[in-house]
């Protein structure tokens, strides 16, 4: 383990960057995993990080010390840092003192949409993002397409909301999407308070494509207008609006309901 | 009405008081909805609030006219503010300069749990709770049950995310829930994952309480040995592990299919 105790260090001003910036996470295609959660997470799903980053006060910890054990094991490159020096990396209060650098994964972009897809149109706030890709993961849900407007996915915040769920699905950034529409082989389907027909009365036993908006705007009407159609989940008259993360909650597992209950017949 | 242009201005300090102080809001039993939604939807529900304040920029909008101009119609106090002083106040970014003081509502406490209700442990997030509040008002359940731990429900954040869902709601706070639950006449519900009956294979078509508790923690071992039954919504192996929202909405709104499953047999 190597041990940097300078914040003129080449490599933790790099560090620094890929912590304090967007745009240097991007431009890198790197990111960092905060905690021993995200990290177990992604070992089990992914494997070997670049980089794991370790606090002096946290080498004892034993989830820590079991997470860096790990990364020696797979010939990672291990760095401790002064607390002080660590603390200007994390974003996580109270952590426990364990990072890593990854690359963000590239999966290949497929042909066409053939297989159950989330489609977020400029959707704004993190929490909402990382709790919708968190939902799609445990929904089975594996690929998921994100407009230019949306939220970045590997940034820490959504990573945090995500619990480890970036790991097990395929993300695309930057989709252009009304392309990615006009070449859909399954049903789109967009939720709308302006429809009769609800998700419940929706036949969800096959592949679909759901389609979200911006929170306060909802699905662009460019957008809106190639989907194959509009469902709705049926709600009180007097509030007639779910939080878009909750939205999708719902509708991933009422497919995953109508699957069950095929299977069970 | 009525313009305040300084600081120390009683009234100003005492509103300064309510929006920046969690502590000062509970004391006071007082709140401050922020923005033209939230404005809209009290009135829509409960009625007039004690005090409509303005920016002064914003008293050409004409939504923000549209609530002022109700607000002085039910004879409510209206005072303008200069922008300054106003933004002091508001915690909403790019928000258009319109909010209103209100009593925070107390409705009656039921004598026995016996209708559907949200009972949350200890839960954190604002966000979280907002969304929870949110989805409970769109499936039609009535009644929130908070522990002295949680979130407090009236605070700014927590009102943003609600969209007014707070006003459709019986929300009771610092219950000692060990008592109400000893109490209730209904099932109480508790999701887990160490169990095997799913909220599909349950019997949601009738009167039930859903116990959810911190993000983190879960609910209370002490609480959890109350449940009548606990349920899990089936997930994939690999990531087990919803936002406590996205659960609430999942469970929330599989009642609803099935109330509205029996009402169309």
């Amino acid at each position: 383990m190597k041990s940097i105790t300078s914040r003129d260090n080449p490599l933790y001003k790099e560090f620094k960057q890929l912590a304090t910036s967007s745009q240097a996470r991007r431009k890198a295609g790197r990111t960092l995993l905060d905690g021993v959660h995200l990290c177990e997470a992604y070992f089990q799903h992914l494997g070997a990080p670049e980089y794991c980053i370790v606090a002096e006060s946290s080498l004892n910890h034993a989830e820590v010390a079991a997470v860096l054990a790990q990364s020696e094991q797979q010939r990672t490159q291990c760095i401790c840092l002064p607390d002080a020096l660590y603390k200007a990396l994390s974003q996580v209060e109270h952590g426990v003192g364990v990072m890593f650098i990854i690359a963000t994964p590239t999966p290949e972009f497929p042909s066409a949409l053939a297989a159950s897809s989330v489609v977020l149109d400029n959707l704004q706030d993190p929490g909402n993002l990382g709790s919708i890709l968190r939902s799609a993961a445990a929904a089975g849900i594996q690929n998921v397409f994100c407009s230019p407007g949306t939220a970045f996915a590997w940034s820490p915040k959504v990573m945090r909301a995500g619990m480890g769920a970036h790991f097990l699905l395929n993300i695309f950034e930057n989709v252009d999407l009304p392309a990615l529409l006009s070449n859909a082989k399954i049903p789109v389907l967009a939720t709308s308070s302006h429809t009769r027909q609800t998700i419940y009365q929706s036949n969800l036993n096959q592949e679909v494509v759901w389609l979200f908006g911006h929170e306060g705007q909802g699905v662009s009407p460019e957008l809106m207008s190639m989907a194959t159609s509009t469902v709705t989940i049926p709600q009180q008259a007097a509030i007639e609006s779910l939080n878009v993360a909750a939205s999708a909650a719902i509708c991933f597992f009422e497919q995953v309901r109508q699957q069950l209950a095929t299977k069970t017949q």
